[in-house]
């Protein structure tokens, strides 16, 4: 096979979940598209890679740090909700309700994966805290999730702040009979007068 | 979002079979590895594009037009083997086993697609015949692929050219018992004196 293309499926094949077949069929397309697309994803690439900085506060991703949320005088300075990617950042803040600030863990504790305390943003969070009413931890409903926002609770503890998380039960739209047992044993556990 | 984010996923959005979520995937992925692998994959993309050619005489890819095969002089120029794209031709030249010419028909034909004859490369075929003794139509065993060869074996005949067909039957390693019927009558059909 001709080197630029060799190049160009090896390097699309470093995509996570990108196997050799599929590495091909993004190369070929490539070289179907148009100049103009093919210089778009390119320089796409290029000013991702260069324009996108992580915040210095929440560690959020952001074009000038700190992030449009930190800047923000109007929102809510005494809360924090604490998120482990920045994708959580963007769902949680598309529905609107929440207007206080947030910080991205950069994930979550995982020993077995080598995660550990100092690989994730906790320290920063740490310096956060004065001044904080109101820490929501919204990680995960995983194994790792819960165990981290249990770990962060306990370091948090200590200075009085109100600690909160995302409630657990059934998800709108399921079904009783479909959910599973530990989904189940949530809701209940949470149950509310109405 | 922050803008460069939504610009690079929209351009992964673009890659065949990519929905948003694969596509944010890949941009935080983007975003996580080392400049020296985003800029890698951002100058493959540009130098794909930019150097690689259709050769102008078998519509393979080349660097250089005519491409290494059609101006390889060791190469038995009196057949021709004709397939559906370029992959196709690569996983015939990496059998070993072949050693004339090729010629990439671009496709195959699919009224119902809209590809017909002037989409493929079937003129600049018919224009390759003087001085051939073989063309051997190596396309996919598909509906399209089947009648392609077909249509370009009935356009070769009146040139009195010796026309063949890859071999169809069981594939080596497989068993009788899961063939299909098609793939059984075929292999019937096909049957060897040994």
């Amino acid at each position: 096979m001709i080197k630029p293309l060799v190049r160009l499926i090896d390097a699309f094949k470093k995509l996570p979940g990108v196997g050799v077949k599929q590495a091909e069929r993004f190369a070929f397309f490539i070289l179907k598209s148009s100049q103009n697309d093919a210089e778009n994803l390119a320089s796409s690439i290029i000013n991702a890679k260069k324009s996108i900085k992580t915040c210095s506060v929440c560690c959020s991703l952001c074009e000038e740090s700190p992030c449009e949320i930190c800047s923000d005088e109007n929102r809510d300075r005494k809360k924090i909700c604490v998120v482990e990617s920045y994708t959580d950042l963007q769902v949680i803040e598309k529905t609107g309700k929440y207007k206080g600030l947030y910080h991205v863990l950069l994930g979550v504790l995982s020993p077995l994966d080598g995660v550990h305390h100092d690989d994730l943003s906790i320290k920063l969070l740490m310096k956060r805290l004065d001044a904080i009413g109101e820490i929501l931890i919204a990680t995960n409903p995983t194994v790792e999730g819960d165990a981290t926002a249990m770990y962060i609770s306990q370091l948090v503890k200590p200075r009085n702040i109100k600690i909160t998380r995302l409630a657990k039960g059934i998800p709108s739209g399921g079904s009783i009979e479909y959910s599973d047992e530990i989904t189940l044993i949530n809701a209940l556990d949470g149950r509310k007068e109405i």
